[in-house]
Order: structure tokens, then C-alpha cells, then sequence
């Protein structure tokens, strides 16, 4: 019962701790689209902010763990995980660790969610180095896209081993059948790029996935691929370019309508902007760590909270990283190559 | 009289030769916004395209370079120069490097231009690796970014180097009064990113420059910065992203409003397009180079060839490379700093 349990972070965020208990209700919302059972929800924070926030919008019926600490969205990961042992971050993974939850969710530092969860709970078996995937909604499909920022410095065989976990997780979680893997480079062929990403494209070539080949950055927006592997520093650029490029976007197509006298409505705005906020899938996936954990975007409101419990819920449910073990442990080529690595 | 010539590639580009053939002749439109005078325009190409063309056309008076043979677009382009002497990529930079020019304009491949160019050129005194820059029209102002692609793995000095580069062409080409230079990175504080970023970080600090310090990817449409710093491979994704994630949001958008019998004029559009089109500047610049190559989006029509054409004038008029130079002569400290790596 506890392993199906989520830890949430409610000091993590921007609009924490509103946003992140009002989004645990919502998620609990009887008439809501997850309809979640309150116990399976862990709130993690600071009891003296917890308690009076239940008691004023009610309570119907979290478990609570108290964590008298919290990390900062700006503070130096490792130095905050060091001086502050008890935080909402460290409690929720120890939490999944000792077994009392299944899966952590946070919208708070994600360099301190990511240290505290590849060192508290360790990686899959097989598993090198996790990674944060990120799924947008582009071209009226879903596309994944790893790793965004927990690895900058990768291996090839860690962009290898991204390849075969997103792969995973578009099948089992979002019912994608044999998802297309592409390698996010700076030519079609496979001669082009660093030292790194030839070796990725071969290691990749040899995976038991459907890898695609190389991709250039406007391919992601074309539909040909379902996993977009890359390393983390150019992922972290690339996520940052796409959330304000759209914004950017958007405000000049507004001021150019506002000068024509065109009336465009507010929702018809958020329909586009929907399509490219990865909040709507609930956040970001930290793939390849034994447990589940989610990480949201700072500046997620309670819709946004609600939709990474949501995720939580479903990648636990599927069976994501049994299969991720399985897919290591049956193709021993590819794992003999990660254990020389 | 000849070093303020600008050879052109007519046989560069998905358009070719068409667009360049127009696009000089539309430079050179006495009712034009550039009114070049014709005899500035060195038109590189085969005899057979170039003659009848003229012929049908009418030659205002450009003088010509045969060159009898052309690299496509796709071609790898170290085999491609060594397999096609006498491109008309090859004869364009030959006509610089012998004084009978003083630009190359090319709309062909981008890595052919860059290989002839910085071998059979040579790198400015003191320049290190020459830089790919691109001027986009960002928040009604224009940012340069280089480098998109010249050099995938570049040193921390390279970098620095671009820095001053491309904050000596904001002020002499685009008349922006001490230029503002970031660097590229996935956070703010300066131990940020790789190695490589780290060591960036604090050459550029004790560069000439005024330099802001890093930016995250989406801060590029925030307005504090006038030139952007990144390696030739996150800036090649960029660029790409850039391109194809605007066409991507417009289209969202126009279907957006095709639902609400919204009517929005193509000319509206159009004018969203420009403010996020880099051919609007004439392409990229080549900085670093001993003279002045710029090399134009592969899929330029005519006016963007004129916009090139413009470019490669303006820049070679503004003395930028002497100014560069004397950049780094004034700097022993950065001088020697090159010289040593």
C-alpha cells in the first residue's frame, strides 16, 4: 500500500505552498479528472505551514511527514542538501527509499531533487546516470525529449541508455507503440557532430529501440520522431529557448492583432499556449532512479501540481522502470557495454 | 578599387542561381534601397548558367568569374573541396584571397564556405577561430549570437574571442554603443555549466568587452544582452530551433484564428515572420576571417541575397576586421593569453 503512495514537496516552487496543497486537493477533487484517494498522498513541509492551511480549506484525509527545512529555488544544490539534511526535498526521498511512498514529487530546486534522488535512491540496475525527460505536446503528438539537465557532461553511453529509457517510457506510459529515437545533432549524418554524439549514433544504431538517426533543432517540430536524446546542457538550453521563444512568440502575434483591431479571446491564447507547456504532462520525468520522481516547473499553479501527481501516478503504475530493468538486463550487449563504461 | 568588390556564389543555395542572379540585380535597383553599383558585383559561377541568364535579363554591368563547378548543398564539405577545386566556392575565395574582392557571399554549404574561407583566407592577426554570427530582431533589438556552427568544440579562449568579436561588430556595423555580451549557460551564477564555460566565464570578465555575465536559453528574448557567446553546436541547435519553433508557433496560431473566423492578413504575418527571420540582417557573418564572408540562409530568395550583398558591404565599410585586430593588439593580456593556448 505505501510503495503506491506519493510524496509531495510543499515547500518546493514558486507559489509554494499554495499552489502545491491546493493542487493535492484538486487532484483528490472528487469531480476532477484523477480523482485520487487523499491517503495516497504524502505532504511533505514544514508542519506549522501544513496545519493551519488543512485546517482553514479542510483536510480529506493526506498523510503528512514533517520536514522542518526547506531549499530554496536559487540555493547551490549540493551545498543546500548538505546544510540542510531535513528538508521538504531530503524527507520526501527518504520517504521513497525507506518504502513509506512509491514516488517524490517536487516543483522546488531541481539540481537539489535530482542530487538527493541519484544519491538517496540510487539507479536502476544497468542503469548509468539518470535523466530528466520532458514530454511537449508538439504537432499534435507527444514528444519526448532527454536528458534536460541532469547530466551535462554525459557519456555516449549514457545518451545510449536515455535512448532505450525514453523509448520505455513513451511505450508504457504514454501508449506509444515502437517510439522513433533520434539523436538531437547538427546534421543528418552519421559522421556529423562531436566525438560524443558519433559514438552515441553508433552505440544507439545497436540498441534495442527504433533509433531514427540523427535530427537537426527545427526536426523536433516536424513529427519524425517520438524521443529526442541529447546531452543535458544543450537540453536545459533548448527547454529555457522553447517556454520563452513561445511566450515571445505569442506577445508579437498579440500586439500585431491589438493594431489591426482584431479581438482574439484569452482562451483561444491559452489553447496554443497549452500545446507547448510541459506542465500539462505533469512536469518533468526523472528517469533511470529507483522510485518514481517527478519535478515540476517552478512556476507551477495548483492545475500544474495536480498534473504531476498525475504522472507520478501513471509512470508508477505502468511498470516504466521493471521495464527499463528488463530492457538492460535482456539484451546483454548493450548492458556488457555499459559495464565497461 | 577591387578589394571593395563582393564576389557572389551563383550556384550556392536551394534557389540557385535564380534568387542570386535577382537578388544582385536587385541590389543594384537604382530605386532600391542598396543602389550598388554594379561593377561592385562579382558573379561566381559557370559561364553556361551565368551568360544566358544575363542575356534574358539584362546585365547591368557586373563583372564575372567562371567558375566551372558547384558543391551541393548536402555534399560533405571537406570532400567536396578537395574533389572540386575550381567550385565556385573555392573561385570566390580565391578572388579574395588575391585582392580581386574583398567579400565572398555564398547562400551555399555553410560548412564548404567555412573550410575555403578560414584555410584559403587565413584567421585575422591574433584571432584564434573564426565565428559564425547571427543577427536576430529580438524584443526591437537586434542580438547577435554567434557561434552557430564554425566550430563545434571550441577552447574557452575561442570563446572569449567571439565575445570581443561580436561585440566589435554590434558597435561598428550595427552602431550599438557599448555592446552588452553574454554567455550561453543553464544558470546565472558564473561556476555554472562545463568546464569549458567555467573557463569562458572568467576570460571574458577580464575581457575589453562589457561583458553581463550568462544567460539561460530563454533570457535571449529578454532584452539584456546584445551579443550572445555559445559553442558552434548548441548555437547550430538554436539557430535551427529558432527557425522551425517560429513557423511551428505561427501555424498554431493561424489555426487558431482560422477556428475563430478570425481574418488575418498575410502581410500581418509577414511582419511577424521579419522580426525573428535572420535574413533580414543578410545572413551570417564569418567574423574572424582575413576579409569579409557572409554566408547567406540556404533558402534565401532574391531579397535576402540583396539583404546579403547589403551585409557584406556594410561590414567591409566599417573596417570591423581592422578594429578587431586592434582589439586584440591593445590587450596584451588577452593577446598573450591566445597566444599561449
Amino acid at each position: 500500500m505505501h510503495g503506491s503512495r506519493i510524496a509531495l514537496d510543499v515547500m518546493g516552487g514558486d507559489l509554494a505552498p499554495e499552489a502545491i496543497l491546493s493542487g493535492a486537493r484538486r487532484a483528490c477533487d472528487p469531480l476532477g479528472g484523477l480523482r485520487m484517494a487523499p491517503e495516497r498522498i504524502v505532504l511533505v513541509g514544514k508542519q506549522e505551514v501544513m496545519d493551519p492551511w488543512l485546517a482553514e480549506h479542510g483536510d480529506p484525509g493526506f498523510a503528512l511527514e514533517h520536514a522542518p527545512e526547506a531549499i530554496g529555488m536559487e540555493e547551490s544544490p549540493a551545498a543546500a542538501l548538505r546544510a540542510k539534511p531535513r528538508s521538504s526535498i531530503a524527507v520526501g526521498v527518504q520517504a521513497v527509499r525507506d518504502g513509506r511512498a512509491g514516488a517524490f514529487v517536487s516543483m522546488g530546486n531541481t539540481g537539489a531533487v535530482v542530487g538527493a534522488s541519484t544519491i538517496g535512491l540510487g539507479t536502476l540496475e544497468g542503469v548509468r546516470r539518470p535523466g530528466i525527460a520532458v514530454t511537449l505536446e508538439l504537432t499534435g503528438h507527444p514528444v519526448t525529449l532527454l536528458d534536460m539537465g541532469a547530466n551535462i557532461v554525459p557519456k555516449p553511453q549514457h545518451l545510449a541508455q536515455y535512448g532505450v529509457m525514453g523509448s520505455t517510457y513513451m511505450r508504457d506510459c504514454l501508449a506509444v507503440h515502437e517510439p522513433r529515437v533520434a539523436l538531437l545533432n547538427i546534421g543528418s549524418e552519421p559522421s556529423k557532430g562531436t566525438e560524443l554524439l558519433k559514438s552515441a549514433h553508433g552505440l544507439l544504431s545497436e540498441a534495442p529501440i527504433r533509433f531514427v538517426g540523427n535530427i537537426e533543432g527545427g526536426d523536433i517540430f516536424r513529427g519524425g520522431s517520438d524521443v529526442v536524446v541529447t546531452d543535458g546542457f544543450t537540453g536545459n538550453v533548448v527547454l529555457k529557448l522553447l517556454e520563452d521563444f513561445s511566450s515571445f512568440m505569442l506577445h508579437l502575434v498579440l500586439s500585431e492583432l491589438k493594431q489591426h483591431d482584431v479581438k482574439w479571446g484569452p482562451e483561444a491564447l491559452g489553447r496554443v499556449r497549452k500545446q507547448i507547456d510541459y506542465a500539462e504532462y505533469g512536469g518533468a520525468l526523472l528517469l533511470g532512479v529507483k522510485g518514481t520522481v517527478v519535478i515540476g516547473h517552478g512556476r507551477s499553479d495548483a492545475g500544474a501540481v495536480a498534473n504531476a501527481l498525475g504522472l507520478a501516478a501513471r509512470a508508477m503504475d505502468s511498470g516504466v522502470n521493471d521495464h527499463i530493468i528488463q530492457g538492460f538486463a535482456g539484451h546483454p550487449g548493450a548492458s556488457n557495454r555499459e559495464a565497461r563504461a
